[in-house]
This record gives C-alpha cells, sequence and structure tokens, in this order.
C-alpha cells in the first residue's frame, strides 16, 4: 500500500519535491512507496518543469486537506495564509503534516502543535530552518540528551551573501544589495532578509525545540544588516574579526533566582572571532553550532535554501512520517521525539541584562582629552574597556574605535547615553556586538 | 515503566554514558525513563570517578545479556572479543543493542544485522564513527531521500592533530607522534591510527549506510600518514593544498556494464584544495562531508572522540530506541530507518581502475633532459600532467614535483614503474593523491 501525499504548492520546493518523488531510483527504496495523490496550484494552465500523472492538479486546496485518501499533506506554499489555515484543517481532518514555512511555524507553533498533538498526528519542519541541512532531526532527536548551552546560527543566505561579498570586495552594502538582487540573490523587497527577520523566525524554532519550550516571536530581538559598513569591516578584519549576521539562541548565564531558566534569542550582526567554525561560512551556505554537555561543540553545514536541498529536507520529512507509521506506530502513542511535547513558554530575557563584549566606533572632534573622557564615562557605568585606539580622521574628525571586555548591555547603552552628551562627540556610526 | 539498561564496560565511554543517566536534569525528559540496571566490567573495586547504585557491578557480563529485565545492552568495552559474543547473545535474547564498536562492526556487520533482524530488535551505532557528531542517524533518516555520490571525512582525530601540527610546527611525522604519545593524544600503540585501520573501520560503516549495502572491509584500501614528510606538506601549501587523512567512498563513475554499482572505499593521506570544507578542519576535531542528488554538500562537525561526545552518541541512540519502543512499535515491524534491511555487498571498484589526481616527488641525478625523460614517460602511458617543476636540490640531487590531471590510477603506476627503471631517477619520496 501506497502512502499518499497532498502537496501544497508547485513553486520551487513543490517542484523539487515532486522531482525526487516522482524518480525514487537510486534513492532510499521507502520512498518507493510513496505517491503523489493529489497537488494544489494557483493555476492549472502554468508550464511546469515537472510530468505530473495526469488529473492530480487542482486549484481547490481545502479538497486536499479534507481528502479521506491523503495521508501527509506538504505545505510548500509559503506566506502566512491560506497555509496557516489549510495546515490546521488538515490536520484536523487528521493528516499528517511536513512544511517548509518558517514564517507560520514561528508565529503559530503553538497553536499547530497543539491541535497536532490533540489529533495524534506528525507536523515536521526540517526544511524551515538551514534548507537541506539536517539540523532539525539531529536536535529533536540526538542532541536533547545534552544541557544544550547555545545554538548559534548563519541561517540566512542572502545576508551572508551580501557580507561575504563586503568583505571580498571592499563594497558598501546598498552596491553589494543591488547587486545581488540582479544575479537573483536577493529579493526585490529585501526586508525579510536584510532586516534579520527570516533569520528571527528561524532562530526562534531552534531555540524551541533546543530548549524544550516555545518562544514568542516578539521576545526575539531582531537587527538587521543596513546598519554594517565597509569600515566596521575593514576594522572587524583588523582585529581578528568577520561580521556575520548571527542568530543566537543561549541559556543566560546571568540568570537569577527571579528568572533561572531565562534564555537570550536574538538576530544581529556579530563579530566573529576569526578561529570560530561560523567565521569560515561564506557566501550563500548557512552553518548552525549547538554547543551543549558533554557533547561540547558540534556544527552543521551546507546549503541554506534552493530548490533541491529544500526538498530533500522535505522529502527525508515525508519518508520518516512514512517509516514510523509503518513500523506499526498506534496513532495514539505519538513518537515522543518526533511530536512536540513543550506546552511552556521559555523566559527571555531583556537585551539590556545580556552580558556580551562590545565593538563601538566613535567620530570625535579632534580635541585634547577626548580618549580620556570616553574612558571615563565607560568607567562611570562600569563599562571596562579592552581597547580605546584613535584609528585615523574622516576630514576633520577623529575615528575613535573601542572595543569593550564582557558588559552588561544595559550598563554601555547609559555610557553610550552619556558619551553621546558630550561636546567632543560628533556620531556613533556603529556599534557591534562581539561573539 | 523505565527502560532497563545493561551497560557492558565502564571504561571512559561507559563512564560518561553512565554519568548522562544518572543525571537527567535540564536534558530530554525521556531520559527520566531510562534507568541502569545492571553494569558489566573486569573489576569490582576499582575506583570509579562515577556514582552508581549498590549492587548493580557485576563481572559476569553473560548475565546481562540474558537478564530477562534488561531492554537494551550497551557495549562500550571495546575489542573484538567478547564484545562479538556478547551482542549476538543479547539479541538473540531479545535485546536492543546500542554499540560504540566501530571494529565489531564493520567486520561482523552482516552477521549482526542479520541476527538482529531475525530477533526483530534494533542495533544501534552513533558512537561508532564520529565521536559525538550526528551523523549516522542523519546518513539513516534524512540524507537517503538524495543519490548520494560521496561521503568523504576526517574521521580519525588522532592523525588529524599529529597532520595539523606537522603543518603549523613543520615538523617530522616522528618527532610530533613522540610528543602525540606523551601528551595522550595518541596511543602507545599508534597502529590504529596512524596506519589508517579505525579510519577504514569507520569509512566501511558509513559507506554501508550511504550506498545502502554492506562493505567487505578487506576490500577497503589503506594508507596511513607514516609517509607523510614535512617537506611535501610545505609542497602542499605552496600548490594551494593541505595534507589530510581523508576516508572516501564514492560512487566510481567510471562504472562500467560490467560493475556499474562499484564503489571507491579508501582511506589514504590526500591533498585537499584549500578551498574545499575540510581542508580548515584542524586538530582533534572531525568532520564528515555528504554530497548528494539534489542536496548537494552538507558537512557535519565536532568532536571526534572523548568521554563527553562518544557518551553523547550512545545515550542518543538509547533514546531514540525507547522512542520507538514508547510508540507502540511492534517488534514484528522494525522502523525501517532505524533497522538495517539492506543484504548484498557492495561491488568495490579495485584501486588500479581509481581515476584521480596524483602530486608526486622525485629525487633524480642533475642530468641534462631528466624532466623530459619524467615526462615521456608518463606520455608513454597516457598520464597528462599540469606541472612538472624542479622545486630544488637535496645534495647532488635534484627534487623534481609532478602534479597531474586526472588519470587512471593503474596508468600512474605503470608510468612510475618505467620511470623506476630510468637511469636519472634516484628515488621517488612520495606519492600523494588529490581531492
Amino acid at each position: 500500500m501506497a502512502f499518499k501525499i497532498g502537496l501544497l504548492g508547485l513553486g520551487t520546493v513543490g517542484t523539487g519535491t515532486a522531482q525526487i518523488l516522482l524518480n525514487p531510483q537510486g534513492r532510499h527504496p521507502l520512498l518507493q512507496e510513496i505517491e503523489i495523490h493529489r497537488v494544489g496550484v494557483r493555476d492549472l494552465d502554468k508550464s511546469r518543469s515537472v510530468q505530473l500523472p495526469d488529473g492530480i492538479l487542482t486549484t481547490y486546496l481545502e479538497e486536499i486537506v479534507n481528502d479521506p485518501e491523503v495521508d501527509i499533506v506538504v505545505e510548500v506554499m509559503g506566506g502566512l495564509e491560506p497555509a496557516r489555515t489549510l495546515i490546521l484543517k488538515a490536520i484536523s481532518s487528521g493528516k499528517h503534516v511536513v512544511t517548509a514555512n518558517k514564517a507560520v511555524i514561528a508565529r503559530y507553533g503553538d497553536e499547530i502543535f497543539t491541535a497536532a498533538n490533540q489529533a495524534g498526528v506528525y507536523v515536521m519542519l526540517e526544511a524551515a530552518v538551514g534548507g537541506g541541512i539536517p539540523v532539525i532531526q539531529p536536535l529533536k532527536q540526538s542532541l536533547g540528551v545534552n544541557r544544550i548551552h547555545a545554538v548559534t546560527g548563519i541561517v540566512n543566505g542572502t545576508t551572508n551573501y551580501i557580507l561575504t561579498r563586503m568583505q571580498t570586495e571592499k563594497g558598501e552594502f546598498a552596491d553589494i544589495l543591488a547587486d545581488a538582487q540582479q544575479l537573483g540573490y536577493a529579493e526585490a523587497d529585501p526586508s525579510a532578509d536584510v532586516d534579520g527577520l527570516d533569520a528571527a523566525d528561524k532562530i526562534a524554532i531552534l531555540a524551541s525545540l533546543a530548549f524544550g519550550g516555545r518562544i514568542k516571536l516578539s521576545d526575539v530581538y531582531c537587527e538587521g544588516i543596513r546598519g554594517v559598513s565597509a569600515t566596521d569591516i575593514a576594522y572587524a578584519e583588523k582585529l581578528g574579526f568577520v561580521i556575520k549576521l548571527l542568530a543566537i539562541a543561549k541559556q543566560d548565564r546571568q540568570a537569577t533566582a527571579k528568572a533561572p531558566e531565562a534564555l537570550q534569542v536574538r538576530v544581529h550582526p556579530t563579530m566573529v572571532p576569526l578561529a570560530h567554525p561560523l567565521a569560515s561560512i561564506s557566501g550563500v551556505y548557512n552553518a548552525i553550532v549547538v554547543e551543549g554537555e558533554p557533547i561540547g561543540q558540534v556544527m552543521f553545514f551546507g546549503p541554506g535554501a534552493g530548490m533541491g536541498p529544500t526538498a530533500s529536507a522535505v522529502v527525508s520529512d515525508i519518508m520518516n512520517v512514512v517509516a514510523v507509521l509503518k513500523s506499526g506506530g498506534q496513532p495514539a502513542k505519538l513518537h515522543p521525539l518526533l511530536s512536540c511535547s513543550h506546552q511552556h513558554y521559555c523566559t527571555i530575557a531583556p537585551m539590556q541584562e545580556l552580558v556580551t563584549r562590545f565593538y563601538a566606533r566613535f567620530l570625535t572632534y579632534d580635541r585634547p582629552g577626548v580618549i580620556g573622557k570616553l574612558g571615563t564615562s565607560f568607567g562611570n557605568h562600569h563599562v571596562s574597556l579592552e581597547s580605546i585606539v584613535q584609528t585615523g580622521f574622516h576630514g576633520t574628525l577623529a575615528e575613535i574605535v573601542v572595543v569593550t571586555h564582557d558588559v552588561r548591555e544595559g550598563n554601555f547603552r547609559q555610557a553610550l547615553d552619556e558619551i553621546r552628551s558630550l561636546d567632543a562627540i560628533d556620531s556613533i556610526p556603529s556599534i557591534l556586538r562581539v561573539l
């Protein structure tokens, strides 16, 4: 008996998924027991690069999620609606769901997994983070034996491509973005990528799996790469760093008795030491580092997007659901590592409580004693400095670069407020956290 | 109801495993349902760094594998016997088995998995390759939707540590090995590591999972790092390579109609281009690159050995078996991705059929025309050269370094035989394959 797939969407990922399922030779033998039963599309007459059996295309997506013959609904249409509603309807019809939709899961995960547990079905999401890289499955099924300390990733290929080119070509953000748009590496509206929103969705999902609790997306701090300049990339290099847009979820070591389980969950451009495994991840690739006790540090690296890799992740989820169904699992007893059992929301520490190192660049009037004044203001707020260097001039303005030791972000921000009010200060063009 | 573990061995990995299972707080909740029931050791009176419940230690290992209360036997004693016999007895008593024993699995996998399938039990081996890195599970459960082209890994930390130090310190093999032995990074008898035998066991296991067939260990070509010299490491660097001990399993693209599914499975020091993700893996770390269609290239990186990482892998296997048992899987219907269903042996292509690039270093008498003679001999055997350079002198001998284009290894070896017979040739101190 074949397991029947209802595919919602036949765009890039849907086409890639169909291509794998229609050509099972040379792949895992289990794929031969999986059949594409129906495919939901917007336009029946569009020409397709995949040859589907006659009569399985439909524009009535609701029919697919209600079709009694469909075992697994594969949602690869993207966007929030109607994707969310169709996923919920599929679940309530007793279908298992495989989705690549990070936006829906990051926002409606609570609703969706609660419904799935009630209905006794699985909702699988390997393709939602890291494209083809198997990272969701290891987090769900292997790494949880560790006490996870941190998940740190480069999870957005577009921004990593832009930052890599800014670094190698010494170019400015706006120029490289425009070129990336021309080449198809960035969208016409690049906001989801360059403002860090896509990475925020993904780290919310990774944090939820790594730390066993739900994450409120509005609690995720999110800062994109529009403010990163060629000047800062050059300074970073001199100091032994590269600038990467990192998505970080971390046990807050400053946790108090009041909030003992607080997490940091944040996306921002970060100075990464050259010796760190993420420093050498360039171009559109993604990589995710998981740290825990007793495993230490493991990293997953690969193509974070694209038709083939993302379809590989989608089909691996389908195969895993089929494998559980075949091994006689009873619907009432969900596989505890494939289902989502946590119900509470994680407490997220406010950013001012973050303890990290900072890099900041100041433009100042060239007056005697300005370095002393900066130093004093930092000292007033218990910000201990690793280095403070006048690096050169911009016209009549002196440029001063500061790197701190670990400081509480709240204290650092207060020091900056004081510094902004100093007569000698023109502006603070950049502030970056250091990994 | 708790799931009961019978632990065979309380050395490094056994102790790490017990430490995780005895301290489940902050880890996956499923671990709270797992209980260490009995532990088999050689000496009851030895002092232990882990506090076990009273009375569970025994020296009668057979009692553990026959104990009706034990659900899962965890074999972390190492060595071929009695490990193999105990694993087989555990299976025939209907116990699931988790093992870290690459040597037993690489040699007796056929016997063990056949017995396991007959008994309807699982044999799990995440810890056998790559220490804590989840790589077995992704190969079994995710990546099989792809047509796998190659698995290429740095799977032995000791040799990677030695090669990394040879590179950074410009040292010779014998000196660095002696120092590594002093520091505990290499064994007193280093043969299993430096002669590539450990890596051969591991690539046989990875190849079997990636390509869905058993691998005869005696078919795996195995060459260690004793012949790698500081001179070659320096030349490699000049040419844009690093020398790594790679374990490679690859679809043979030269496959003929006669042997259409031949694989290459081999371990040897290899010149790795600096841009390759494996080039930057240094020290005791391991990394495994999997390539396939349509996923492209993914890499798994982390600590390849050590108590904590290996124990993480062992316990993740235990947790996965428990998860399947809890989800109501019937013993008669094994989970098709966790069990081993392939029965045939893969055909391994003989090394002379390998097509690869070569690097070779020659010491020659300084006579006119020697480069021409080398070139002629290579040409006689259809070996096309990328470069042939006289790099300097060793005493009265001239040193010539040759890099070929892709050539059939058999042809290259024939050319070398002809070259050895030339009057102008003193010796060929090194021959390396290029990735």
